[in-house]
């Protein structure tokens, strides 16, 4: 897949990868995971990349996890074949078409968190399709509350699907207070879904969790599996939250200082490079990797202005590296992934870019 | 370029244009300029679709607007032949090139707005490139103080530059209630900056300036030209700026609703189909066409969460249409807008798309 390139590095904006970095983080997490006997299935929507993808397989991962059934097929062309889709997917003639063609590829489990979802699964997809119950443990996105895990478990085996287990995806680690108890949450909540799944007369093989921010607070004796995303590359929220050191971020986007309009540095990188996630407890819209002191306080679509207090701008025209806000929403932007790796330049395609649906 | 499909829709999310909508958008707009006999160079970021820039000049527009030196390749390869790129462009070895090979193609102008953004410019491009100063009405992004355009204006001629004028962007008219005010400032920044080029000795033939919100206050006594983006399609912030109705969105994302999770309307379009922009006046990540009380209060890649209050969901497995906060970042993550005429369903490729550099 990847292209050696002889030529020049592309136009800034664009996005680089530092691999020494990148397989440290791949190496560190796939360790822990090791350590803890669990299984890891990381997210692959994070980096939409075969490469990296096969990194983390080669590294020990049992299997990747996805959002959509578009990532799904990608990942499934090219070769993955043990794929989690977390996500209460709702099938309809089209999309169970999909799915079929899929599972002639690759093992393919799908989430569930309602009973209509469930039965049209068990419709479409006929017995035996796998799937987890999905657990709400606290973000309020989607899943059921733990006590109606069992209910939702026996309706769907009903419905003919090939329930698993149950997983929750703990996002309220998304704070600065909350990465510990969110993790407290995820082991609590899990726990009581998989006990009403047994009582239900479900043994759940698969009790599934985490995120990058409540990871090394995770519950292992309760998880058996793990799947986060960010972890590969780490990202501004991961620096904020504190869960990521600066010194793991392995992919920043490159831009170049077009003005010093008002006493401010302003970068050709914007919301449609970086994304425009701000979470509220953010700082600004990213950071600088070499400046830590800087701010982006103000973001559009093609500038970020950065203000570096009292420090001295780089000059018009150098370049600069920021660390995006959400790397997942950046990567999602982008062709292409540029990686340096001793003295070579490599184009990593980012496949499964755009693939929502 | 478009290509009408035979065959069923793509799978959610995906977006879908209005094009009665968008006729009379561009229309009236059109309109609004001729009257008050101003050139209207739309901002062409938005929709980054060749189908929608020739319906633009159809309706008057003198040229198009770009942000990128990639996007006016783009428009150049598609035959448009007059573009102002309003951005403080650096130039650079590679750049120049590129700026030299679509200057073959069409009348091309750059923005400047420093001394040595603009040394750089007339080093490389040589003389009589086209360019305006860019000043900063209010918005504190990029431009030069109004007192300093004459001095760059200067400068750039010095370097070999062609000043034609001045331009400005009044971003600052985001936001509630400074929509009229952000044309004052307007008005005013650029009456003074004309007046200082022309205390240099240079006479602006361009006095460029205009956003969405601040249209419909525009002082086109002082404006030549105005250059609007969004107007086209509309958004969420838009509707909620009261800058338009939520009659004249002609673009929507097309979800489907997977979950009731928690009492709220679970839906399949996220941040990587919606953007994730979030003014801090916004009610929320976007807005439901269909359902004017719901409040998007949660968005993650993949899910928004809708809060309706009192009001029943919608079931699990319909559809709905979410108005996008930002439209210009929710077409820059879609590679196709899909456009129901009259009973025939059309691709428009969004040519432009991730063109940054």
């Amino acid at each position: 897949m990847s292209t050696t390139l002889p030529q020049e590095l592309p136009p800034t904006p664009y996005l680089r990868v530092d691999p020494v970095r990148l397989r440290h983080n791949i190496r560190r997490t796939a360790e822990r995971a090791e350590d803890a006997q669990v299984a890891l299935r990381p997210h692959v929507k994070t980096h939409k990349c075969v490469e990296v993808a096969k990194l983390q397989l080669a590294a020990g991962a049992v299997g990747i996890t996805v959002a959509t059934l578009g990532e799904a097929e990608t990942f499934a062309r090219h070769g993955f074949d043990d794929i989690f889709i977390a996500y209460p997917l709702w099938l309809d003639d089209v999309s169970a078409r999909r799915m079929r063609d899929l599972a002639a590829d690759a093992t393919v489990t799908i989430g569930v968190d309602s009973s209509e979802g469930a039965a049209a699964a068990g419709r479409h997809l006929g017995e035996g399709a796998r799937a987890l119950v999905e657990v709400d443990c606290g973000h309020h996105r989607s899943g059921v509350h733990a006590h109606e895990a069992g209910t939702l478990a026996l309706t769907a085996a009903r419905a003919g699907l090939d329930v698993r287990g149950v997983f929750t995806f703990p996002g309220h680690s998304y704070a600065p207070d909350k990465l510990g108890q969110a993790a407290v949450d995820e082991a609590r909540a899990l726990t009581e879904a998989a006990e009403w799944l047994r009582v239900a007369g479900i043994e759940p093989a698969v009790v599934s969790g985490g995120s990058t921010p409540s990871l090394s607070s995770a519950d292992t004796d309760v998880l058996t599996e793990l799947r986060p995303g960010v972890y590969v590359f780490g990202d501004a929220q991961q620096w904020e939250l504190g869960s990521m050191s600066p010194d793991d971020v392995a992919l920043t986007c490159r831009a170049t200082v077009v003005s010093h309009s008002n006493g401010r540095l302003v970068l050709d990188a914007g919301s449609k490079a970086l994304g425009a996630d701000r979470a509220p407890w953010a700082t600004g819209y990213g950071r600088l990797l070499e400046h830590p002191e800087a701010r982006i306080v103000l973001l559009s679509e093609h500038h970020a202005v950065a203000d570096l207090g009292e420090a001295p701008l780089p000059a018009i025209g150098s370049r600069v590296d920021v660390v995006p806000n959400h790397v997942c929403n950046a990567v999602n932007l982008a062709d292409t992934l540029y990686v340096e790796d001793a003295g070579v330049l490599t184009a990593w395609p980012v496949v499964a870019r755009g693939q929502n649906g």
